[in-house]
């Protein structure tokens, strides 16, 4: 079981909510990835009436909802944001991203520390999108944040993890759950982050933008199953240079 | 489904009975992986006596056996020691692996092809292992093998696809199934492979040494599922440059 | 020419002068680098009297030294630092280096924007070493730095441009110079470093620990000069699909 | 000194002729690159009067012609042509290259080496170029040939070296010249094959198509130079996980 907070999850895939071409295909294709933690962002909810077709559905299923602060560009509209959502949608856990840059939407290391700091004092439950910066998660996890959910590549450049070197060292020294998120674009990039050691993926453009939305989201269900339990199977055999010595065969075939 | 020669098979992953620390991890593990094609080298039957604890099973369960002529170093030892398993074991297919090479394993792709002749000749159904070699696998192709097995990485070095740019070609322009063999050591790599088109993986040693063999079967059988339904679901999204502009909160935000 | 601050340097190689096996070694890889901007840290210099055999070589021959903050913890620390530095030196140059953790050195990206706006107001040249974090490197150029100093790969790794995604995007976005600095470990590196748009590089460990380190830094000083005359020339060739068309010599070959 | 068959050469970069955009700028490139060996297509050469404009200057400027096969698809047709350009050019040399597939021009290892054994009969110094198999590189140097050309990347791909695990494998057994050719974009490229142990390169389209092919051309001569010179100074450093610990300097600054 996957643990962030004080909460329990028997799936290691989070999903968005975004880019889907219509609300029922969202709504199949959260189904089909068995996810329990979606993620969404606030312009998508009616504030002053949160009951709407994405929000109803998915506490009707017993999901966790994971409002996000996408579109914030510095510390104090995060957390202006986080306590809207908490407001509309009575729920204390967040998706903090901070994101200055139009172009790339690459979060902002030092304002989303200042906004986890100061939800995490007003009782939020706090997951932050940040790079992969080993130095970074340490802080955001002193700071009281329930995970971290760093970057495996640009997000929407569905590059897979291109930053792995440096989330080997995120998963090796973090002490709450690491959940990459960006830049998943393939099942295998799922399956790998699993078996690297990561708790978790979030995956939204790949699932959302397929042809067949429902088929993929089964087929992350898939690879997040698959890399899993490949770590728990004892992981990737390390590299090596040679191969074995041949056969037995050889001395028989040789001598004809 | 999987057609290869006359046959089909539901299983897109085929496994090995190499490298198992007992026989029964390796029918546990052969079970788990829902394999149809097994393949495993002929020193490991008693030639005079076939009806051994490793042919048997295999047979009960009613799969499809692949002996495969590892050791043989020339087309002709490898045409010899498939008439041997062909007499001994009552099966026409043979996995076609010539390598003279004791360091590497790597295959000879000039008596590879010369074997392969002689075999579809003689009514084999020939599957050859060999380079990522997009002009040898056409060749083979044209020779009448029924398959053909391109290299990943080097045999036992489980760094997955670094071959990746000519498997790309190979699957492009091939007309009978291509089978990658050699190199898959994770099961992201399985399923990285079903993902750019492969028709189906050949696995043995990243499941035979693992910690946990069966767990790790069964790993690789969901990657390959996960695989497959991700290039059904339309594959893998496009690599883009830049994100797309950040959400209509943006302005609401900055009102504040 | 590379402009940082007021200062134009021919040379784009920056090398430090820790981990040398000897002081003439040291100044004669020095020379033979070509480079105008030497780091050390401030171990290394005796600060009571600062013109020991490391320091003077570096001023007669007139290039600049560039005192570093290795060691430091906080922006506390870091600037304390530089404060001696300057005293004991006599110059305003500063690398920033702030790296709390032991195991791999990686930078703090709030303890370094914060030192280096406080060391930015009080008159020093500021180099920052930081993560190849687009948005970091954007707030550093913000706060008046001269340059920014993202990481190619963990420092002594040697593992070469890993970050490269990243790098590329700081160099599209920077305005002031861009010098990559750790992980580059051949010569090969960095030219490519130079070939996608940096300005410089720094290189230390693969000099200073190469078996002949005097020829290891004219290596490194032809292969900057390579890629940036790359670059000049016109930078990588596009990566394409499909080879031209065979040339016209086929059709006579055929008709024989 | 690059040894291959009876003759030295200081430069170990091999340049091609064509696809420049005048016989001036493509003398001019081939002066700024050093090279000392130049291969060109026999369809550029006037076969009845092969004192051209190609020709004679090169012959002129001292340097080895090395005419080549491109055009082929079958060792008959390869043996042909290498006999034509013998006769008209007065060389035994020949870069031997066959490719039937149009779309990507990659070498037939089957043809390759019949060729090679034929040619290496009737007196040639054969260079053949082939796909990166150490067991065909081997099987060409145990026929005679004086050097083996296995590609970095498919040709014209400008994508580097992508087949670097199986080039690590034939420069390691190889006792004939290694010379990679296809594949090479940049002048970093360049410098890793030399860093990783191959003899040479070869470069056309990189340099022939660049935006200014005389300074590219200078910028794969340094980057020759640099990448061989890395080799001799002791090669790329390891590796390492982890860094060297902090400096001394951090107890002082912790004291504080």
């Amino acid at each position: 079981m996957l643990k962030i907070a004080d909460r329990a999850f028997s799936s290691r895939l989070l999903v968005g909510s975004g880019k889907y071409r219509s609300a029922q295909v969202m709504h199949d294709a959260i189904a089909a990835s068995g996810s329990e933690l979606i993620t969404f962002a606030l312009k998508r909810v009616e504030l002053e009436q949160p009951q709407d077709d994405l929000v109803t559905p998915i506490q009707q299923l017993g999901l966790q909802l994971l409002p996000n602060t996408s579109g914030a560009k510095t510390a104090e509209q995060a957390v202006f944001a986080a306590k809207l959502a908490r407001q509309a949608l009575g729920t204390d856990w967040v998706k903090l991203e901070i994101h200055p840059d139009p172009n790339y939407l690459l979060p902002d290391p030092v304002e989303t520390l200042t906004a986890a700091e100061q939800l995490v004092k007003q009782g939020f439950v706090v997951l932050p999108y940040c790079g992969a910066d080993p130095v970074l998660c340490k802080r955001l996890e002193e700071a009281g944040c329930a995970a971290v959910m760093p970057l495996g590549a640009p997000i929407g450049s569905n590059r897979g993890l291109i930053s792995r070197d440096f989330l080997q060292i995120i998963v090796e020294q973090a002490q709450v759950p690491v959940i990459i998120d960006a830049g998943i674009g393939a099942p295998s990039h799922a399956a790998e982050a699993l078996e690297m050691g990561a708790d978790a993926v979030l995956v939204n453009t790949a699932i959302a933008t397929a042809a067949d939305p429902v088929a993929m989201a089964e087929a992350f269900k898939l690879a997040v199953l698959a890399g899993y339990q490949g770590r728990q199977a004892g992981g990737r055999a390390p590299s090596i240079g040679r191969a074995e010595a041949s056969s037995p065969m050889t001395n028989f075939l040789e001598s004809l």
